[in-house]
């Protein structure tokens, strides 16, 4: 590398100067203090773990996603973490092993292989909240409403929350016994939203015609809340566990649309997003000028499974990095402005630590002050200056 | 692995629970406020690099410390960084490529291949404060005060301020004229403080007994105060830049009695921790109880120039974990307990969406509020709920 790249940084890999670190920073805080609010616990796991724990239960997508090194200590593989969500898991089903609901919420760092979207970060600062060991619809609800309040501290405007549940596929899917290449053929062409595909895939791996129908049916159950009325017809003949998972999101939707009236409903029943992974509900957050989801989440339970203890979990995350872009210019708190301290190695000793004590006590009361190096005589962004009057050191404006 | 040891985290890889973990973020907001209140800004670089940018004028330690990654976009070799002060410089010398002084900060998570001292951790949370741009003592002084004011806000106690100058040791050796393999076999010898090695390096390289007596000197130099006396005596024959470079540590010893009269003083002239990476002044910040340094720093000029750009530079890092074992139980601040809000699925639709408010209010007052789940009748930590009376929701006492 010569000189003039050594400061280039790899694609998708970001640096934050002080404007947007600030910001970050700002709104880290205040999401962790609205997670607090609703009872959410903060913890810190690990940036990295030994694979073995790091992707259980996942999907072969965040094995792919994920860069391993060696330990030289075990010389065993580890990965640094693509995602935090299966590390909370652990903390749950592990560490903490409490009974009843456990409410957790993280803020870190995480690395991806490969960028998930065209011109995606590597290395998002994923941000959520997890909520364990309640498989009521009630825990869906909180979780989904705490990430549309998220989406509102962070001023995105005009959110499309998008349900769907992973339930309904799966029901159809087990009725019509298909073998694990058909169905991925199907899985992968309903992910797609291909018409021909799918069609193809159904027509390949599902003999029953009323089936087929319903299969068929299904990828195209998206758009308003009228969907859910279309299901409850077309897919009268499904199992019951079908009109259930019908039923529940009608009934998230009216919970959502009393107590967020402002946000738009869309309805997607052949959503598979996380299809591996998920095993309820499932939603994501949509704002305009975005191709991709702001945030997204659903239920994954007994994930902790394999720590030794299955528990119901639902949860979301976003990246504090991509909500950045929608937070407006005039969002950052006003500055009051610095005061700026003179030279003190051009004082007495005496006056110079009288110096220090004035700045440590502006300093103390919530004042910046920026001390003169060099025998500068200003500093940028500084209103105020400290001068020395019979011997008292003063704030005077500029 | 089994379900049994699937929650094994790796050697000196730490997880944080929900308390550790709040008194983390507690004492990180605090610290940042107060580099903020020093006019320091804070830089959020990120978690990996190329290694040509991220290994830039450091030692072989922290090359062999680096975690390396191929880049699957570039082919080319990435590392998660072990440190987070050579990110910063090339922010100063490139991204921000401001004139005059710089003040940047930062909290992060880094990875070690190795822990640094055993018992050490692998997984640090960095956070330290650089300042740009100012060749001055004025600089130092100023990088010294925070991080013992870093320390303070800890409730870090008896701490000890161990100073040092690599600037004594390279005069010396310019003088003596040694070759590469002897210069290295006495800069082993002075860090692994051993005086047989140290009096045998000094024989096999240095031919002018004067420059071999003084040289031996150093090697002594470390105590109290009184050490710098001793060195202007017994150094007198150095070059100009030992007397100086004496003078200076002088200065900062008078400047922080004053400052920070509880801070016991430790001179080692020989100290030559980060020797390749360091260009003038070196501190470290020790505390009962610990072996290693608790914080450390030191003066890095020049780190800058492969950016394109030199800049005087110095600066200090801590461990936000490592802080943690000095933080006193009864140093987080007193909760007001949480209200616990009855569960809403069991209410009419009006009467839900009545408690939706009531609870949001409450919260955006800043009171943490918890709803039951599966008709919980209460949660731990709750000393208040909400109860409905004549249509309206109150709080009332436990």
């Amino acid at each position: 590398m010569t000189i003039a790249d050594r400061w280039l940084l790899p694609d998708g890999v970001e640096e934050l100067l002080p404007e947007q670190a600030a910001q970050v920073e700002n709104l880290r805080r205040s999401l962790l203090d609205l997670y607090d609010s609703w009872g959410y616990e903060l913890v810190i796991p690990p940036l990295i773990e030994f694979t073995e724990s790091l992707l259980v239960g996942l999907e072969h997508d965040i094995d792919i996603q994920t860069f391993k090194v060696v330990d030289q200590l075990s010389g065993r593989t580890m990965g640094i973490r693509a995602d935090i969500t299966p590390q909370t898991a652990r903390m749950d089903a592990h560490s903490l092993n409490r009974e009843g609901p456990v409410r957790l919420c993280y803020a870190g760092s995480v690395l991806h292989t490969k960028p998930k979207t065209l011109m995606g970060s590597r290395s998002p600062i994923q941000l959520g909240a997890e909520l364990y060991g309640d498989a009521t619809l009630g825990a869906d609800i909180e979780i989904i409403s705490l990430m549309l309040e998220t989406l509102r501290a962070a001023s995105v405007e005009q959110v499309t929350l998008d349900l769907g549940h992973v339930s309904i596929y799966r029901a159809l899917v087990a009725q019509a016994e298909l073998d694990d290449d058909a169905e991925q053929q199907l899985s992968d062409a309903l992910q797609r939203k291909s018409t021909v595909d799918i069609e193809a895939a159904i027509a390949n791996g599902i003999t029953d015609p009323a089936l087929a129908k319903m299969m068929l049916a299904l990828s195209q159950l998206n758009g308003d809340r009228t969907v859910l009325e279309r299901a409850k017809t077309e897919l009268a003949n499904a199992p019951a566990s079908v009109a259930k998972a019908i039923d529940d999101l009608a009934t998230v939707a009216d919970q959502i649309t009393a107590r967020m009236p402002g946000v738009n409903l869309y309805f997607d029943l052949s959503e598979l997003r996380g299809y591996h992974y998920h095993t309820g509900l499932v939603f994501a957050a949509l704002a305009p000028g975005h191709g991709q989801a702001v945030a997204n989440g659903g239920r994954y339970d007994d994930i902790g499974e394999v720590f030794g203890r299955a528990r119901p979990a639902t949860g979301f995350n976003t990246d504090l990095k991509a909500l950045l872009s929608y937070l407006s210019a005039d969002n950052s708190a006003p500055t009051k402005g610095s005061i700026f301290a003179p030279d003190s190695s051009a004082l007495s000793a005496e006056d110079s630590l009288s110096l220090w004590q004035a700045v440590q006590t502006l300093r103390a009361e919530g004042e910046r002050v920026v001390c003169a190096l060099s025998g500068q005589t200003s500093a940028p962004d500084c209103n105020r200056s400290l001068q020395l009057h019979n011997g008292q050191w003063q704030t005077v404006n500029h």
